[in-house]
């Protein structure tokens, strides 16, 4: 039997990420769970939604850049922080070490397993939010979460999932099946009914 | 030490959820990984994106009404199956036991824990593929996965997670911390910081 909650946003877990942009001259970062993929090829398209009040908008507005980083279970405390304290009255700059990738203005996190840097795409405009689509112009992962063929070993990241109901974080469980594979056997069920 | 993979799109893993329209005059159901929160408040805006050349397009443009259903994991069968095998030749309207909402054009799954009722709002164009906006009018639980204040519990949902780089499914893991609440004591520390 089912409830009707209402328009409850359900979507859940998503991703926790941590945005990095320059704001007044400085690399700020914020954490944001609201994100989401657009197509699948190339160019790649990635939007983060966030409340128009945040720091972070008049920088990524300026520079039409920034980052998206992907913090492990290790690095909870770090990216809860940087999702609670605002860079209008904190200085998080020195919070990371940072390196550089291919844009000027997209702050990359070292100790964050796998850093996109994200070029600036469109803006859509959503009351109180603002919803950042990016185009991905270079991926860095850390060699130590690539398999041997040079793809990202998802196991290796240990993302943080996040969901609004429990307002917790929480943790990738195991593999349960392969794609494009696993409903193979009912499509050929279904084919040989009568 | 990091290496440059590219333009490659690490936002992983997302949510796996079976979208629903009415096409053609008939349910048509088509799993989607691919999506995105857009903010956080009422009205509650989702997206998901997929090649404009799948047989729901249509049936979403001429309707404006569209499902958003969780499969557990223990449909992970048939979540792969509405993947790789398309309404344009296969009849996919009695798979599933439907029921009712408050759209006319939002068929919803009674196996899925989980089912959103989405109104489209807007849509996207990105090359190959269409983004779609929906509007979250209504969403049903299962009496089993709610607890007592009402809310979703994630864990008895049991979502079914996607990777690309594994091409496979995953389930959810376990709580690591709270949110808004684990980064406190990096604040305090920082706070006392000379």
């Amino acid at each position: 039997m089912k409830r009707n909650l209402g328009p409850v946003n359900a979507l859940y877990p998503s991703l926790t990420v941590i945005v990095g942009a320059v704001v007044e001259g400085r690399p700020n970062f914020l954490a944001v769970a609201h994100v989401g993929i657009m197509n699948h090829g190339q160019p790649q398209y990635l939007s983060f939604g966030i409340n128009k009040k945040h720091y972070t908008v008049a920088g990524i507005m300026e520079h039409k850049e920034f980052s998206v980083c992907l913090p492990n279970e290790d690095m909870v405390a770090e990216t809860d922080f940087v999702g609670i304290v605002s860079g209008r009255n904190t200085d998080k700059s020195d919070l990371f070490e940072l390196f550089s990738g291919e844009l000027a203005h997209a702050p990359l996190i070292k100790s964050c397993p796998v850093c996109m840097e994200c070029r600036l795409d469109r803006v859509l405009d959503f009351d109180t939010h603002s919803i950042f689509i990016g185009e991905v112009v270079a991926t860095h992962a850390e060699e130590t979460v690539l398999r041997e063929d040079g793809k990202i070993d998802i196991a290796e990241v240990r993302p943080v999932l996040f969901d609004m109901a429990s307002v917790s974080y929480w943790s990738l469980g195991s593999p349960l099946a392969s794609c494009w594979s696993v409903g193979k056997g009912l499509k050929r069920r279904l084919a040989d009914k009568p």
